[in-house]
């Protein structure tokens, strides 16, 4: 019954204080999940949104053909809304509802049973795509390398295994990983409580840093390679990421040290020539003027302090020396572009 | 009475929450509000030792002039010790020592007015530098300059008016000032704390931002010049600041900014050639794995995480553009180095 249907997330803001799994069996809790980044990470919130759908077919098991496909269309909508960066989420919406439209004509419940199977393979196509591209990825760096990594590109911003993290648990496979050095991630701490918390688990060796040391540790030579995931790519190589990976790309370039993006085919905007087509999401005043993490919140700034918050920045193709993704990988430093590994 | 001495100062650690001061009358009391950072600016940790030094003279009183030269340095010693990295503590206790060693033979309660004499004086002579750097640092400035600023090197970080902030009051001033960018700077956050409620009191146009987020104002061209403090200046003009300096200096020699230091001449250790001879301050990892802001703490990482905490980070002088001391400027980045200061 559709009604059975559940989407088990666990909450990523509550991390690493507590592992609280959240039971949603309406879309409306997915979209608010992925809006409220109870999920995030581009990847996973494509995964997530394709689960959400499914329970929203659920809900339209009593519509003919028509009316299901609007409707389905309609919450594939309202799921692209809640964060306009990602591809993803526009790539998985626009997968399933590729799919629904071919079997729009079936009764509800085949219907749900169908976009169920085709959401799990949206999951299980994204864990493979991170393996390859943590092969693809340890094959370009050298052995002993020291990898500096910003925000999460991990199991937990993906399917599972991660991107950047999958480049990382690669080399260790391979008995070639160095340390690890993750930036906490200002404002909302993604290194701090989820790539720290990820990477302890599996036994690596992390060490945290303030997002500012990051110059310093290249000073020192102590970072080999900064290797980080993609909320978007455009087809000329130009990288929409985690706000500080603009900065890292500039002091990687200062230090000649490589910067590799891995990111999933999903994360291409082959319509997006540069970087100037990607919208770049601002957020509020309060993630700059407070520190939280799951209920515990610090005041840190005066009040009505002006701020600027963008959640995302774009780092220019030429700084960037690999784009990996599980189709192979391109040289945006050298001119390549990602329409030349199209399918 | 010796015994009615007290200094007074801003638990600067409980801003911008609250505006609580200390009433200290033991010297130890003073190099214990160095130590927790009650007081801190390398120019205003120079001044509070100096005071200090005046709380110990008075401890002293009933000593002779051998016990009192002897006991007035063993506290000048400690005093030094709490911090290491801003020469200007080193520099403060010396110039005590100095006026002490003069006046030994006189009587306990002229010594003690003799040097809180002198200690009024450094705190005056260093108000006199801010407002003339400040003069100076403007006058290097176009008009309407954007100025991106980090950590606190205002009016709270000195005797008054401020060092990299007393360059902004002095565009302020001469209506050259456009706006004001104050990263917040992890891991203390004296910029959310410090600078943008000192800048707020003073009306200033000030956005407070994540330090990552500097690469990114830099890239759509809404900065035109970097100017921090310094804690200690290597006679080749490599200069010790607040971590994340050196990283704002890489980011601005690659968007072609100027990067401009404002210290005073207490700053300078002509006795360092270079930076690799300035001690580093290397911090606890709870700084890393926490945000604390007065009494409200937030745990941020997972237990047991390794981290990488200095201070203190060093820009090299290739990378300055100006040092603005209240003797001159000179330009790092032109190979002059500040020896050509010397009185």
């Amino acid at each position: 019954m559709p009604g059975d249907r559940v989407v088990c997330l666990l909450d990523q803001r509550l991390l690493p204080r507590a592992e609280h799994y959240e039971l949603l069996s309406r879309w409306e809790q997915v979209a608010e999940a992925i809006q409220t980044l109870a999920v995030r990470g581009a990847p996973a919130i494509g995964i997530a949104a394709a689960y959400g759908l499914v329970l929203g077919a659920g809900a339209l098991a009593e519509k003919d053909a028509a009316a299901f496909v609007a409707g389905f269309r309609e919450i594939g909508e309202t799921l692209r809304k809640t964060r306009p960066t990602a591809v993803n989420l526009a790539w998985a919406a626009q997968r399933m509802e590729t799919a629904a439209a071919a079997i729009a004509g079936q009764p509800g419940a085949a219907r749900t049973l169908a976009l169920a199977k085709e959401a799990r393979a949206i999951h299980a196509e994204d864990v493979a795509a991170c393996r390859r591209m943590g092969q693809l990825g340890a094959d370009l760096l050298p052995s002993g390398v020291n990898v500096l990594t910003h925000c999460n590109a991990g199991a937990l911003a993906t399917g599972g295994y991660g991107s950047a993290l999958g480049v990382v648990r690669a080399l260790r496979s391979a008995h070639k990983l160095g340390r690890v050095f993750a930036t906490e991630t200002r404002p909302l701490l993604q290194g701090a409580r989820l790539t720290a918390w990820e990477l302890m688990r599996d036994g690596v060796n992390v060490t945290l840093v303030a997002d500012s040391v990051a110059a310093t540790l290249m000073q020192r030579g102590e970072v080999s390679a900064v290797v980080v995931g993609a909320d978007r790519l455009a087809r000329n190589g130009d990288v929409a990421n985690k706000i500080g990976t603009y900065s890292l790309a500039c002091l990687a370039a200062a230090h000649n040290l490589p910067l590799v993006v891995a990111a999933p085919w999903s994360t291409v905007d082959l319509e997006a020539a540069t970087g100037d087509a990607i919208p770049i999401e601002m957020r509020t005043s309060d993630e700059v003027t407070h520190v939280r993490v799951g209920d515990d919140s610090v005041h840190s700034a005066p009040d009505g302090v002006r701020t600027f918050n963008p959640a995302f920045d774009v780092t220019p193709a030429r700084l960037v020396h690999a784009i990996v993704t599980e189709r192979g990988v391109v040289r945006p430093s050298k001119g390549e572009t990602l329409d030349s590994l199209k399918p």
